[in-house]
């Protein structure tokens, strides 16, 4: 086809000068994959030179993720050195004057106007609250929610934790900062940003969204890596919780990212800390310290076979405390969402003020009434060997002596009068140092406060507060195997297997966890214990409710997929689950009918269809095998109209009124709310109310009957409804007394060049295109996207939407009519539920 | 249906009783994968209970794993230590005495016995020959390569190495190792052996090709687990190699079998070497020792910034000493392959006495002759810290005083009168012991006689020659560092590097293998130089030539897949590379045809289809937008008449006959031969004889026109050549004058019962057979596998294809029919290229 200019055109449509505010465009932005990639391609010229570019981008995300880390660690130490030095020397003083409530008040000064800031950061940015895991979850799965990587979201996390730790919430840095990551992926190779709009250098490289979530996995790759020093550990994170493709190439250079990130952190720490730079001695930001029996004590063992034993039952004990903490978070998520959310946002600035008094007054008052004084010569008098903190301050420095007579010392303040950090290494390296009792009532305070602030609008991670409170029931555990039973044992084994026991039950992540914390101690041989209580913790916590991520994105109403279908979803068949009301357009359609299916509708990808007239004429010849062979043919043709008919049979037997939906007679068709209260599902629901017939003398489809409406309909292709919005901005169609080779061809840049945000259909004005004109969306659809037969099991059906990545899987027949089109909807674990007790019951 | 007694077609054909040898009926077995499942499934009750036993069943391959690197470590050891203790006592006297060539006697007389065992093994079962990792890769791949997972492979295997490694070769046991794990995972879970008919349980749980490749990644990486104590890079070997669908459970499943392995031996070493049950001290059988700094020397770093420089020229060296490797391996090989392989097998096991005469004269001969005598207490001034080796033994107890005087060591024996792992270990550890000649000779000598001995046909794996010399020419490098230029480098961790770039040099493996030396060095620092130097190493080496392996795969001629296609392919679609001859059967399709069908052919998969035979009748309404889309609709159908007459046309125009046989006018559809020399097709055209038309009155076809011969065929499903004989062999069938209900159903088990050996074609006694009754094949046919549209691109047909494991990938128009199939044979690399030449040609 020719190209010919815009100049006739002109005419009928108009291009728009101006885009949307990103909020009102970005309804429910779905990935539109390599199956929906429009046919101008890129040059395959270019590539080769991409691939270079590619391996920079990962290098520059891995040492701004590195950099970004250390911004963060030093903010953090340097507030709470000046918090605990000022509050410190004002306890030490009152404790002899007696003026200890004034030292409270200073310090829930600090802590308070730090929780404050922090707040106040997320009121500009709402999405910045909590750890952000459970954000970049579903964007890896495919669910975007709105302004999760915007760079407005990456200022108000990375300040927002560095005030949220620092103010002294039971909360880590680790979760923000992979979701600080994921945006610095996500950012940096596009050159340009929403926020600042000066931000735009002309790159464009990798404006497809399977780009950017390859990018966005390195990214939080590049997060898990500086947070623990824990590179493999943070590729097989966002293997584990992105992925479902293994590419080797794209491994590798995630993992590049992530040693990258490992390595720069690595490098000004070192220097910064120790002046030594270019020696690489501290790996992460989080470090356990070293596991290792004193040189002299030829007995010890890090663990033996016996202990492994009680490692069993630490997991599931941890693994009960796990789906406990779930439960009670779960609770408290749902009351915040139902009576704190809808109302004023300062609420929930209160609410996190609230959070932080009381946990300032509990530590205070706990380190007062229930620590125990003890001997300062004990910690040093057991077989402790490592005694160098990873900042290179003596452990000793850590221990606290508030409310203590001469030569003993606070065990109770210690643990709460530090960064998490440093009590988490004391934990693991301090033997004999707390008493079994601070241990519980540590335990059981951390627990309680840190399930509260988990979900209050500061950013939060949660790992840390996790390790520490595992950290403590490990110790515990171990006092009592020591003390009490005698035996032989390493407690420092305990209280990291503890620790792991109680991270695994809240969190249930599996792989990459057991990495994680293989490489923060830097000890190959707790390989098999941790992986045997990880394990165990998560079939215990799995008995009762899911990991606080997976609840959490419930709660938000994503439709997340998960890794496989249950297998005897496999009764049901690809018919059985699709979405069997389409909306298609034909290869070559009126202005007008575009207008009205997209401004009616919200999908995005319709079929390309064209109608199938024909009369079926088959001829038996009296041979059995001629007509065996035809009758099968007749029987295993699923049509539309068949399939329709036997729906509606069967919902008339079938009492519920569950998927009524799915029969009624409306034009307009309503996907099925199967997510209840989910937040997308509204901002949908704001789109479905009737829109306006523009074109009274269209849609005549209403006085149909059954078998007008699912006459069958070849499938040619999809297309995106980005696609056909920017067909009709672009002034992409021909008159009728024209032949179609007349209309203008876009190119591959001008179909991408509002990636990633697509005008509207409704900033197009109406009144500067002339409905009659037609426009021939062949040259842009995408002919040849993955499908399935309608007899295809789900299993089946869902590795290959879930593994390909796809958005739109249409469902065709043996004779290649297009009888339904399966989306994310209709593979949710609800969804298919729900199908299954139908199915059952009909059957 | 209605399920009928097998009374009625005992008339027409009959069970066989037994089955053929393995060996005949193994003829290129290819994966019948997930697609290909028959539909009587297995019970969906079950499942659960089989997921406990899978677990159960991964416990006890990584536990059987362990103790098979157990025994074969234990017997190495026991093996080298009596060879070394005798020989050295002879040297030691003979030095005095003059009587050296009695010693070298020896030490020819240990060695020649030990190899001549090895080899006599391997001719037992010549697939035990090599390193057994391209084998276990084209496995994984989707390819077997018959014996290769049999019983008796694997005790020829595991007691070939323990012999080839004590005689004294250049060769490793990781690589067998690996083989003989992926042994253990596919045989243990079958219960029952080929090789010894008596081992036979009825154990039917993990009886499909996919959960026996499932257990065979797992077994191979508890293979490097065991062998390398690394169990997350054992996973990560499993998944670079093997996997091309991130499953998180089965990974989750593998690690831990890696695990399980990792500890088991563990376990005994600990209990047998130190008499310390219970506890875990020594993580694998290749140890590299701790890598750390004296604790005095406070400015001493194991790496620095400054010395990433060094490690990434390193690497280009590694890479290109890597690359040379190869190609010589390769023309090697090559020779083998023509001059050897044709010969008697005893040849072989003369070359083998060769190459371990050879390698005798040579370490004897150097070690006198070359060797340097330096002074004893070097070693110990110098800053070398770790002197305990893994076996506990001291490391001076390996410095070899041979043939020189007093107080002073000779450093070649010292290298070379050692096991491998030990002298790898001095080469990490002893800072200052060796000099730079004898480095370059011991290199030089090494790397040639590694590189004859790889490919002689004994058990002999490549992992630990590589490092071995890769460490002697990264101590070169830091001994010219150190001394030469009095550079303050840790000359151990450049041992490390050189060991890592010539590894990565010669195998070109990435994430698994960077991640098995962290887990080896146990020291996660080490993470970035390793991975630096492995990507310099891999890109510079892949600019020559491929890895090692590939290498061997090419030459065994398996078509392997790649990762990806590369990004110019994508100019070719579905239609272009897709097979366009098809073979097919009808759902009801005589007996005599069905013989035919799988009498003349070697394909693994039929086509269900019927005719198409409805005229089509458009209709043109004037109106120019109805009109259109149908010509859309007749333009965007790719028919196979069509399709066919485009391809004759192009060919005219293709002056080379590469591509000529797909026009010819054969009904016998012979598979375009692009593998060349290949066994696997040598194999095949065995096959391809013309068959003797067994029933005259059939095949009219052979005068049809290409219209009649490419008539439009509706696609209904797929069916296996195992499924079809099955059901002939179980007088499966109906007769002309019943109804097709009358045919006797099969069950599932019935079905699978022969797996994974089915019956052949050419078992079937015609005779027994009634060739006018017809088989209803429509219950057993997969109706839903995934296909493809004609216009789809390579890239998307090839993740398909690769991702979801395929082997029959039909391509199927937007009308429902069959245009052409596409296998493995269609997707190699040279296929590729070779469409692709031919339609930049034609365009």
């Amino acid at each position: 086809m020719a190209c010919c200019g815009n100049c006739f055109c002109c005419q009928c449509c108009c291009r728009e000068g101006e885009t949307r505010t990103p909020e009102e465009l970005t309804i429910l932005g779905e990935f539109r994959d390599e199956e929906n990639e429009i046919l101008p391609r890129k040059d395959y010229e270019k590539a080769k030179k991409y691939e270079a570019v590619r391996w920079l981008m990962m290098f520059a995300i891995g040492v701004t993720v590195g950099l970004v880390g250390l911004f963060v660690d030093f903010f953090v130490r340097l507030f709470s050195k000046i918090k605990f030095t000022v509050v410190g020397d004002s306890v030490e003083k009152c404790s002899d004057k007696g003026c200890l409530p004034l030292s409270l008040l200073e310090l829930l000064a600090f802590n308070m106007t730090f929780v404050f800031i922090a707040s106040m950061l997320v009121l500009i940015e709402p999405v910045a609250a909590g750890s952000g895991i459970p954000e970049i979850k579903s964007y890896l799965n495919g669910v975007k929610i709105p302004g999760i990587v915007r760079l407005r979201t990456f200022l108000c996390k990375a300040a927002g934790v560095l005030f949220s730790v620092a103010g002294g919430l039971f909360v880590g840095k680790e979760g923000p900062m992979i979701h600080s990551g994921a945006i610095v992926g996500a950012g940096l190779p596009q050159f340009q940003s929403i926020t600042f709009k000066r931000i735009k250098f002309d790159f464009p490289y990798f404006r497809s969204d399977r780009d950017k979530r390859d990018f966005v996995s390195a990214g939080a790759a590049a997060g898990v890596a500086a947070a623990f020093g824990a590179p493999i550990g943070g590729t097989l994170f966002s293997l584990e919780e992105g992925s479902s493709f293994w590419n080797q190439a794209l491994t590798w250079k995630v993992l590049f990212c992530s040693m990258s990130a490992t390595f720069t952190l690595n490098f000004f720490r070192s220097g910064i800390n120790f002046n030594k730079w270019g020696s690489f001695q501290l790996p992460g930001l989080l470090n356990f310290g070293e596991f290792k029996c004193s040189d002299g004590d030829k007995k010890c063992h890090l663990w033996t076979a016996v202990d492994l034993a009680f490692f069993v039952l630490m997991g599931v004990v941890g693994g009960l405390l796990g789906a406990l903490f779930n439960c009670l978070n779960k609770i408290l998520s749902k009351y915040r969402i139902k009576h704190i959310h809808p109302k004023a946002k300062f609420i929930r600035v209160l609410e996190s003020l609230l959070v932080a008094m009381v946990t300032t007054v509990v530590i205070f008052s706990a380190s007062i009434l229930l620590g125990e004084c003890r001997d300062l010569s004990s910690p040093t008098a057991h077989n402790s060997t490592c005694f160098q903190l990873s900042s290179g301050e003596d452990i000793n420095s850590t221990i606290r002596q508030f409310f203590c007579t001469n030569q003993t010392y606070n065990d109770m303040a210690t643990l709460f009068f530090n960064p998490q950090e440093a009590a988490i290494h004391q934990l693991f390296h301090q033997d004999g140092t707390f008493s079994p009792v601070t241990l519980s009532v540590f335990f059981l305070l951390y627990f309680l406060l840190a399930c509260w602030t988990y979900g209050v609008s500061v950013p939060s991670g949660l790992f840390v507060p996790s390790l520490l409170c595992g950290a403590a029931f490990g110790r515990l555990v171990a006092n009592i195997l020591k003390v009490e039973l005698g035996m032989d044992i390493y407690s420092g084994t305990f209280a990291l297997i503890g620790a792991a026991a109680f991270l695994g039950g809240v969190v249930r992540m599996t792989i990459s966890l057991t990495v994680i914390l293989i490489e923060s101690t830097n000890e190959i041989t707790y390989g098999l214990p941790i992986m045997i209580t990880l394990m165990v913790a998560k079939w215990t916590g799995d008995f009762f409710n899911k990991g606080i991520y997976d609840i959490h994105i419930q709660l938000r109403g994503v439709p997340l997929l998960e890794w496989e279908t249950e297998v005897e979803m496999d009764k049901l068949t690809a018919s059985d689950i699709m979405e069997p009301n389409l909306t298609y357009v034909y290869p070559h359609t009126r202005v007008q009918s575009l207008v009205s299916i997209l401004r009616t509708t919200v999908y995005h990808a319709f079929p390309v269809v064209t109608e199938n007239r024909q009369n079926e004429r088959d001829f038996m010849k009296g041979n059995i095998l001629v007509s065996n062979n035809i009758r099968f043919k007749k029987s295993s043709v699923v049509s539309r109209a068949g399939e329709q008919r036997r729906r509606c049979q069967s919902m008339k037997s079938y009492p519920s009124s569950e998927l009524r939906n799915v029969c009624d007679d409306q034009n307009v068709v309503v996907e099925p709310a199967e997510e209840g209260e989910d937040l997308l599902q509204q901002m949908l629901e704001r789109r479905h109310a009737p829109y306006p017939n523009l074109y009274p003398d269209q849609s005549p489809s209403e006085e149909w009957t059954m078998e007008e409406r699912f006459r069958p309909l070849t499938f040619h292709g999809l297309i995106l409804r980005s696609q056909l919005v920017n067909l009709l901005i672009r002034g992409v169609c021909y008159a009728e007394n024209q032949s179609s080779a007349t209309q203008p061809r876009l190119s591959y840049a001008e179909m991408t060049e509002d990636y990633p945000r697509y005008p509207d259909i409704h900033d197009l004005d109406l009144s500067l295109l002339n409905p009659r004109m037609i426009v021939d969306v062949t040259p842009y659809i995408n002919p040849s996207p993955y499908t399935v037969s309608p007899n295809t099991h789900i299993s089946q059906v869902f590795n290959l939407f879930r593994t390909m990545g796809l958005r739109h899987l249409p469902v065709v027949n043996a004779v290649g009519e297009i009888v339904g089109i399966i989306t994310r909807h209709n593979l949710t674990h609800e969804f298919l539920a729900a199908k299954l007790r139908q199915h059952s019951i009909t059957i």
